[in-house]
C-alpha cells in the first residue's frame, strides 16, 4: 500500500485558504470505458489535488465502443482513431492510468483493494471508489458454439476493440458468408458494416422484428425493407439451434417460431449478438445491491448501497424516467452522463442524474436514420391510458425539393396528454427531432404543447408545419375522441 | 347581403344531438396568406357546417412567402410552385376564396364588412371575424427613390409574389450590378438568390452586423466571411443616402456612420429590404387597439380588444416569452399557430396560444444555417443577471469524419441558470438545435437540466456530449464562479 501524501504546511495553508482537506483525496476507479474514463475527468475538474487512479483490465485507453462498427467497415480508417482520452490526456490531467491491470477484489470497510497486474500483485488504498465494469456479451446457448468451453473459430462477439480486430482479421481473409445471431443494435450495425465491407450477410433474430428493444415492431418495417434492398437477409422470430461443421463452420440450424420448421443455412462465419450481461461479480462479492439482472443498483448521485462506493454505466441499472421501473443502463450517453455525476462526487461534490433516463437512442443503419426516446409499446404497463398515432411528416416543404419522409409513433397518456414515447425513423433527422421531443419529456410538457411549437422553420432546413406537430395534432384529434361525452 | 342559412328540422335535430348551433356560423378572414388561410382551415376543422369566406386582395391564394427567396433563385422552379392551399383545396373544404377583393370597411356593431371586388363592392355580414391583413415594406427615406411618389423604375420591394416575380423579370434582362438596401433576412435571402443567379451584388446595412434582428453582432462574424467568399460585398454602419442617376439608376452615395465619409457605389439595380410595417388601417379604423407600431394587440386567444374579432401574423404583435414585452410577430410558423388558434375560436372553440413567444427563427444563406431563440442580447433589459457563454462544438465526434463545426452562443439569467437565449451557427443542423433549446425553454429546464440532457447519440448521426451539452457544461462553470463566496 502506498502511504497517503502528506502536504506539507505551506501546502497546508493554501488548502485551508480554499477551504479544502488537510489531505488529498484519493479516488479509484475501477474500469476505463467511456463511463470510467468520463468520472476520472470531473473527479479532477471537481478536485484539482485529488489523486485518482484508473485500473483497465484491457490494454486499451478509453476509446468509443459505438465506433467499433465503423472502424469494422472501414468508414474510420484505423481503430486507434476511436481512442477519445489518450495516455497522453490521462498524463497531462495527472490521473493514474494502469492498462492491462484487474481489480480482483476490494475490502470495502479497510477502503482497500487488490489488483493484478503485469507487476503482479498490488494493493491500494482509496477514499471513494468508483465501479464501471460495463459489460459482457452472454454467449447464447447454442449447440456447437463452443469447444473445450471457448468460442469455436470462426465465432465471434463484439463488444470490445479487440473482439472487432478479430473480426476485421478474419474477415479481412476472404469474402465469407455471415451469420448474425441477434438483430440488435450491435447484431445490426455488424451485419450492415460486414455487408459494406462485400460479405453476404443474414441476420437471425428471435423475436418478431428488427431492433426490438429499441423500436416497436410496426416501426421496423421500413428497417425490414431497407435491409432486403441492401442484400442482408433478416430472419424474424427464428431460434439459432445449431452451428453445423466439424473442423469449419459450414452452417446453421434455424428453427421457425411460428411452426416449428426448421432450415439450413449456409455461413462460414458466426457474430453472437444477443444480450449482454452486467459485469458485477467484483461489485457483489463487494456487498453492492443488485437488481434481477445483476445490474448495481444506484441513487441520483450513483452511489450505491455502500457509502462513498459508486457505479456507473453498463454495470448499472437506474430508474426509468417514464415507467419509473429500473432497467439496466446501456447507452453511452448515460455512462458519460453518470460518469460525470459520479466523478464530482467521488471527489467531495454533490451532482446527480435525473429522476429517470429516457434511453434516447439513435442509429442510421442501412440508409435510415431510427431514433426512439421513452420506452418501447411492450414496456408500458398501463396501455389502458395509452393513446398511440404513427403519422408521416417531412424534413421539409413539399415545395422545397430534397425533403424526406419522416414516421413518427407517438405515443401520450390518454388522461393528460403527457408524452410517453416517440420512435421515428426517416432517411435523416430522426435524431435530432428525437431530441426535441426528450426535452418535452422532461420538461413535461404535453402533446397539446407540442401541437403548437414553434420550431425554427426555414424552406432549406425545414417544414413550418413539422412532422411533430402533424404527430402532435393527429394524437390531439385523437385524445379529443377518447373523451367521454 | 346574403342572407343566413336557416336549416331544415332535421338538420336542426341533429344539430341539437351534437350541442352546436341552430344557425350556421359565418366567419369571415380578411387577408388570404399563411396566417388567414390556416385560419380558414382550423375554422372548418372546428366546425364542419360554419360559413367561411376568405377575402384576399392578391390574385394569389395562399403561397409560402419564405420560399420566394428560392423561387427567385431557381432553385424552386417555379413561383406557382410554392402554392400550398389551391382552390382546389379551398372548394373541397367548402371555403369561399374570393381572390382580388379588397375589405375596405367593417362595421363592427353591424356584424357586417364591405369589399371591393372586380364585381363592385359586396357587402357581407359575419358572425366572427379574423383579421389578418399581413404587413408591408416601408420605403426608406433615401432621395431618389421615388419617382412621382412611386419606386422608380430598378428599385424594388419584396414581399409578395408580384414583388419576386417582378424582380426576376427585371434580372432575366441582363446581368446586374445590385444593391441591397438592408442585411436583415429577406436582404440576405433575395442577396444570395441574385448572386447565385450570376449577378454583382452588394449590401448595405445601417446597423453594425448582418441579420442584426436575428443574432448578435458577434455571432454575424462568420456570416460576413460567408458572404465575403461568395463574392457579395457587405457594407455595414452605413446609410444609403442617395440613388443616384437621372434616366436610369447608375449607382448610389453611401454614408459610413463611424466617420461621415460617403462613398459612390456603382449599381443598377436597388432591392429596399429594410423594415416591415404593419397593414393595419382598417383594424385601427374598426377600433382595434394597436401597439407603438402599429401592430394589433390581441390576447392569447388572438382576440383583439373587440369582441368576436381576432387578428393573426404579421399584423399583430405578442408578448415576448422571456422578457414579456410586446413584439411585432413576424415569422411564418407563428402566423400559421395563431391562425390555427384564431380559427378555432372564432368557430366557437377555445384554444389558445403559449404566454409569449420565443419567436425561433432560422436561415441557411451562403453555406451557413443560423438559427436563434428568444431574444437577442440587446432586447434583453436586466443585463446584471445574465451570464453569456460562445463555444465551440461539433455536429459529430472527433473521430468521425464529416463532422461540421457549431459555434453556440448560450445565455441564462445568473440566478437561476434558466434560459433566456440561444444562437447557433454551423454549416448545418443548427436549426433541429435551437429547437432542442426552444424546448428547455418552454418547459422552464434549466442549463444545469441542459448539461445533463441525454441527447440521441451514434456516431454517424450526433456526438455524445452535443454542442448544446458543451455551452451548457461552460455556462454552468461560469455561473459558479459568479456565485458569492
Amino acid at each position: 500500500m502506498l502511504p497517503r501524501v502528506i502536504k506539507t504546511e505551506n501546502d497546508l495553508g493554501s488548502h485551508l485558504f480554499l477551504g479544502s482537506r488537510h489531505l488529498n483525496m484519493r479516488i479509484i476507479i475501477v474500469g476505463g470505458g467511456a463511463a470510467g474514463a468520463t468520472a476520472a475527468q470531473f473527479a479532477r475538474k471537481q478536485d484539482r489535488d485529488a489523486e485518482i487512479i484508473v485500473f483497465e483490465e484491457t490494454p486499451y485507453p478509453e476509446y468509443s465502443r459505438c465506433g467499433l462498427p465503423h472502424a469494422l467497415s472501414g468508414e474510420i480508417p484505423s481503430f486507434e482513431d476511436l481512442i477519445e482520452f489518450t495516455p497522453e490526456w490521462f498524463q497531462r490531467n495527472k490521473i493514474d492510468l494502469r492498462l492491462s491491470t484487474r481489480v480482483t477484489e476490494v475490502e470495502v470497510h479497510k477502503h482497500e483493494l487488490k489488483a493484478e497486474g503485469k507487476n503482479g500483485t498490488i494493493i491500494e488504498h482509496f477514499d471513494s471508489l468508483i465501479i464501471a465494469t460495463g459489460a459482457a456479451p452472454s454467449v447464447p446457448r447454442i449447440e456447437g458454439v463452443l469447444m473445450n468451453e471457448r468460442l469455436r473459430d470462426g465465432i465471434f462477439q463484439f463488444r470490445g476493440m479487440d473482439d472487432a480486430k478479430k473480426l476485421k482479421d478474419w474477415c479481412g481473409r476472404g469474402r465469407r458468408k455471415v451469420l448474425v445471431v441477434g438483430a440488435g443494435l450491435v447484431g445490426l450495425e455488424v451485419a450492415e458494416a460486414l455487408s459494406k465491407s462485400n460479405h453476404e450477410v443474414i441476420v437471425a433474430e428471435y423475436l418478431e422484428s428488427a431492433l426490438p428493444l429499441m423500436i416497436d415492431p410496426d416501426m421496423a418495417e421500413p428497417l425490414a425493407s431497407a435491409m432486403a434492398n441492401a442484400g442482408v437477409k433478416l430472419i424474424t422470430s427464428a431460434a439459432v439451434e445449431q452451428i453445423i461443421g466439424a473442423e469449419w463452420i459450414e452452417g446453421a440450424r434455424i428453427k421457425r417460431r411460428s411452426d416449428g420448421s426448421t432450415e439450413r443455412i449456409d455461413c462460414d462465419t458466426v457474430v453472437l449478438a444477443t444480450s449482454q450481461k452486467p459485469s458485477t461479480s467484483l461489485a457483489q462479492r463487494m456487498g453492492c445491491k443488485v437488481g434481477r439482472g445483476g445490474h448495481i443498483l444506484v441513487d441520483m448521485r450513483c452511489e450505491t448501497n455502500l457509502k462513498g462506493i459508486f457505479a456507473v454505466g453498463d454495470c448499472t441499472e437506474y430508474k426509468d424516467f417514464i415507467t419509473g421501473a429500473e432497467m439496466p443502463v446501456g447507452l453511452g450517453t448515460l455512462a458519460v452522463r453518470m460518469g460525470e455525476v459520479a466523478g464530482k462526487n467521488a471527489a467531495g461534490g454533490d451532482s446527480h442524474v435525473p429522476e429517470g433516463f429516457l434511453s434516447a437512442r439513435v442509429t442510421r443503419i442501412f440508409g435510415l436514420e431510427i431514433a426512439a426516446t421513452g420506452p418501447i409499446t411492450s414496456s408500458i404497463s398501463n396501455k389502458a391510458n395509452m393513446i398511440q398515432t404513427r403519422t408521416k411528416g417531412s424534413t421539409l416543404s413539399p415545395y422545397y425539393p430534397g425533403g424526406k419522409d419522416l414516421l413518427v409513433k407517438l405515443t401520450a397518456s390518454a388522461d393528460g396528454g403527457q408524452i410517453l414515447s416517440c420512435q421515428i425513423v426517416g432517411e435523416k433527422e430522426a435524431g435530432l427531432r428525437i431530441d426535441i421531443v426528450s426535452s418535452f419529456m422532461l420538461g413535461g410538457l404535453t402533446v397539446g404543447d407540442l401541437a403548437k411549437f414553434e420550431n425554427a422553420y426555414a424552406p432549406p432546413v425545414s417544414p413550418c408545419v413539422d412532422a411533430l406537430t402533424v404527430a402532435a395534432q393527429a394524437i390531439l384529434i385523437k385524445l379529443a375522441r377518447a373523451k367521454p361525452g
